[in-house]
């Protein structure tokens, strides 16, 4: 056995905190810290667990200041030049700006080809941001979980305005839009049929819709998109809580090409606040995190108790011998 | 009560039949039969839970035979063209083929806007052809069991061609991959970014690439696409089992347009029964699907079972009151 104070070094050398250093750290908001914080969240080992979930409990309640703000759109539409220049706004405003992703667009190499870590340079050079990529290797309900959990660290590390960037054009917008106050879609200026490549469920999961690259030779048809994104949003959504979808021009390049975008931010957040429909977004989307919570918990109990994983074993050889049908397997497995 | 006559009577009137009655009515081939069968498993009625169960048990075992394509692609490429010719030419040949439809890209309005029904018109006119679009008002995890049975409804009817389109590219390919032995991704001749638009992932699961519209003045462009996505396939794909993806051309309004990728399917389908990769793959889907079958099932239990429904609201009330986190009244939940 080593002695106490080996021990402690060895944590520290294998970057183990205790809860309380890890709670100090984020507080502090020391960036190094916050960051194995969340290299331990995304941590799949059961050992890590109850830490996890202390540590979570305990970051818990500094949302009330913060903006939750998710941002699609099909890749190459600039999404990450869109949040680099939108970052360093927020950031000259006084704003402390956190940036997460979400890309389960490649199930097979679990995670992003094109990841890589040279995007957004320059607002990851300032001291008021915090950039997280995409954790690998992880499901896209996995992906949820653990990015809600990561949410709620950044919140309490200090930073106030939380954008979460989904790659693509997918079930993973629903997914941000539950763990969001916003949801900004981000579009290319293009030909007529700009709409075709945006799944409708997209247009109508958005707040905001931003047409980008408005400038130079491309502002005409930037222009002509805005018009049929506006029909599109008149057709498509329900004006269930009196807030209409604007659809709205952008520039990362020009020096005010991302006012407009800033003040419909702006003037969402207030009308969300005023109407108290914040309120309800947010209980309603801490009633979706429950049941999803409960969910995993429930069925990781059946998985991790004695003698299931052999059972599941057997009923899987039946159903490829062909003796069972799948349902009925499952219907045995239900007795167990 | 009713006498027997007028019970019977009015079952048949409100369609409601019993299990020999579908089953001898889909063993038939009986396509008003088989629809009913289809809305029945499409029920979400608790009521019709157990007739289900027994119909799909019964269904089962008649897979073998059938060919089951999944065929994917962005919107706009020219699914439903292609679908509708190659559909033909395998009736020409001899065949039955069922068209079943996933999309879940409209999760407001659950299910396409764009669902018209006149798409498919000459092959819906076949005789050997059956057409069933998507079930509407399903989450997507329930869109894929429901196409499961539904698949399994359709073979026990004779229907040795399964395709199924999934609209659009996101996260419903993974399962459709995971029910299907091929997976065809359609491509449009576009510009040289026409990678862009499709996700990685795709092109990752993707047994064949089939650039569509290769006729006329795109014929050019379509031979672009292709090295461009041989060049994606050889970057992108492991060839864990031997067979190396193929990006062919075709054309639904030449004469011999489809017959390359006619033939490259049935190239596919010969090295997997061969290679008895198709053996071990329908094994690994019917592991998953027994899983899946028995996390919904477990999941239900607990939903159906006294107080619970009581114990979750005073949960929910708790976690939107700030009393308890999601995760702490998630836990409480699990002592339930």
């Amino acid at each position: 056995m080593l002695p106490a104070r080996d021990k402690i070094v060895e944590r520290i050398r294998r970057k183990q905190y205790s809860l309380e250093e890890y709670l100090i750290g984020i507080r502090a908001g020391d960036k190094v810290v916050l960051s194995q914080a969340i290299t331990l969240v995304e941590s799949s080992l059961l050992s890590d667990k109850s830490l996890i979930e202390d540590l979570i409990q305990a970051c818990y309640g500094f949302e009330a200041k913060s903006k939750r703000i998710g941002i699609t759109g099909s890749p190459g539409v600039g999404k990450s030049t869109f949040i680099e220049s939108y970052g360093q706004l927020l950031i000259r405003e006084g704003h402390r700006v956190a940036v997460l992703a979400i890309d389960p667009s490649s199930p097979l190499s679990m995670g992003s080809i094109l990841g890589d870590k040279t995007r957004m340079d320059s607002l990851a050079r300032e001291e008021a941001a915090f950039i997280r990529p995409t954790a690998a290797g992880i499901s896209l309900g996995g992906v949820a979980r653990k990015t809600r959990e990561v949410m709620i660290l950044c919140e309490a590390a200090g930073y106030d305005h939380i954008l979460i960037e989904t790659v693509g054009v997918g079930q993973s917008e629903t997914m941000v839009r539950s763990m969001t106050d916003l949801f900004l879609l981000l579009i290319q200026p293009g030909a007529g049929d700009s709409l075709q490549g945006i799944k409708r469920g997209i247009v109508e999961l958005a707040d905001l819709i931003c047409v980008s690259k408005a400038d130079g030779e491309l502002l005409e048809v930037a222009r002509d998109a805005r018009s049929q994104y506006e029909q599109a949003v008149h057709f498509l959504q329900k004006k269930e809580f009196g807030w209409e979808t604007k659809v709205i021009l952008s520039s990362s390049v020009l020096p005010d090409g991302l006012k407009t975008v800033h003040l419909a931010i702006q003037e969402y957040m207030t009308f969300m606040q005023e109407s108290e429909r914040l309120k309800t977004m947010r209980a309603e989307q801490l009633k979706f995190w429950l049941h999803e919570t409960w969910r995993v918990a429930i069925l990781d109990r059946y998985l991790q108790s004695s003698g299931f994983q052999d059972a599941m074993q057997n009923a899987e050889n039946q159903v490829i011998n062909g003796v069972w049908s799948p349902f009925y397997a499952a219907d045995q497995m239900l007795n167990f």
